[in-house]
């Protein structure tokens, strides 16, 4: 069964041509370096799951770095690519634009084994360099466009509050993708853990009420609040 | 120099109470845990980074697994019960308690070596299943107990929104760890990371804004913008 649990491929592996075998080795990848991480997985472990041998893995990718860094731009560069498109093209209230992009990310992220490979990025990121500057300067930067585009449109049109883009995008990215991983690790050991509709729900809500331009009566009432804070010594 | 950059303790090691060598032995085994991850860790590793024999380790903690799960206890266990104890003390706005938590669990998790040590968690939760538990069951209910109380009691008193205590605790928890690893990770590689404290106080805002009680004007327009989008179509 592949990993995404679609119905396996009955055509003879002779049969199949190049750009599926290069599929179905970077499937291999992502659940053999999201497994065992980067240092411990072995083309030929990638080659096990792909069901081919690890010489058809090097003639696709050659070296293990290479295949990773293939693996990398394969998951995420084509997707931020696609939400970048979605963004450029989009008209009407910037809310709504933002709700599409943190459900697309939230469903990209619980793809199976996505998860765990971005924690692998993040345990393992100072034994790739190269890889993880790839991540961070392409992917950081244009995910920080795609919220720092629509956050500065909502601001200017009045829908968001003025927010800092740098600070703001991070802090809605993060707090996504933080939730997921935290979430899918957690949930093996809880069984109280809500739904995954639920909890996008909460983040969605939180990250609304951040954005949204106040009203008069909430932004007095903030500052009020505020001065209330200031004041009073906190017991602890 | 000790990985906190404290000053080196200049007393023989011979004369050193046992008390002493046990937290020399913790603290090197945040390190070593947290820079190799658990599998590859190893006991005289932690023994060379506290500069003492593997027997002295042994004689300590054990296993690698019972000294693992006795950092586990010494990091996480004893920062939960202080939480614990302010919460109970504390008298004042629910706001301000949740300020005070939310600053201390972000200086916490940054103290060098504690993220890598989530990180470890995160990544190789599968393969100590005991700690793992340990990790989930007994952090993990005790810190939805400290949020889930200080949202109860401002939800009981007018200060908080109407709320699911489980997922609300999650969110907000999950998004304030989650970010300070993404940015411990990140901003290895780009230059342009925010201040820290920036960024605590962007999450503080859109934690405020999540579990605050709205006037009657933001709750009118925000069941307005909400059937709004409900009959809107959105573009992608």
């Amino acid at each position: 069964m592949s990993i995404d649990g679609n119905e396996p491929d009955r055509t003879p592996k002779w049969q199949r041509r190049p750009e599926q075998r290069r599929r179905e080795i970077l499937d291999a990848a992502r659940s053999a370096f999201g497994c065992f991480g980067y240092q411990r997985a072995t083309l030929s472990e990638v080659a096990e799951r792909a069901g081919v041998c690890s010489g058809t893995v090097s003639h696709y990718f050659g070296s293990k770095s290479e295949l990773f860094e293939a693996l990398i731009a394969d998951q995420f560069i084509g997707f931020v690519e696609r939400e970048e498109a979605a963004v450029a093209s989009f008209t009407g209230p910037m809310r709504d634009l933002l709700h599409v992009i943190l459900r697309d990310i939230w469903e990209h992220a619980w793809t199976p084994g996505r998860l765990e490979l971005m924690q692998v990025l993040l345990v393992e990121a100072d034994e790739f360099p190269a890889a993880g500057q790839l991540f961070c300067r392409q992917l950081g930067h244009r995910w920080r466009g795609i919220f720092g585009r629509i956050l500065e449109t909502g601001m200017a049109n009045g829908e968001f509050k003025a927010l800092d883009p740098n600070v703001a995008s991070r802090v809605v990215l993060y707090s996504l993708l933080g939730t997921a991983q935290k979430m899918a690790v957690v949930g093996k050991f809880d069984p109280e853990m809500p739904d995954r509709d639920l909890v996008l729900q909460g983040l969605t809500d939180m990250i609304d009420c951040y954005v949204a331009a106040p009203t008069p009566a909430i932004a007095q009432r903030a500052a009020a609040t505020h001065e209330t804070s200031k004041r009073r010594k906190v017991s602890t």
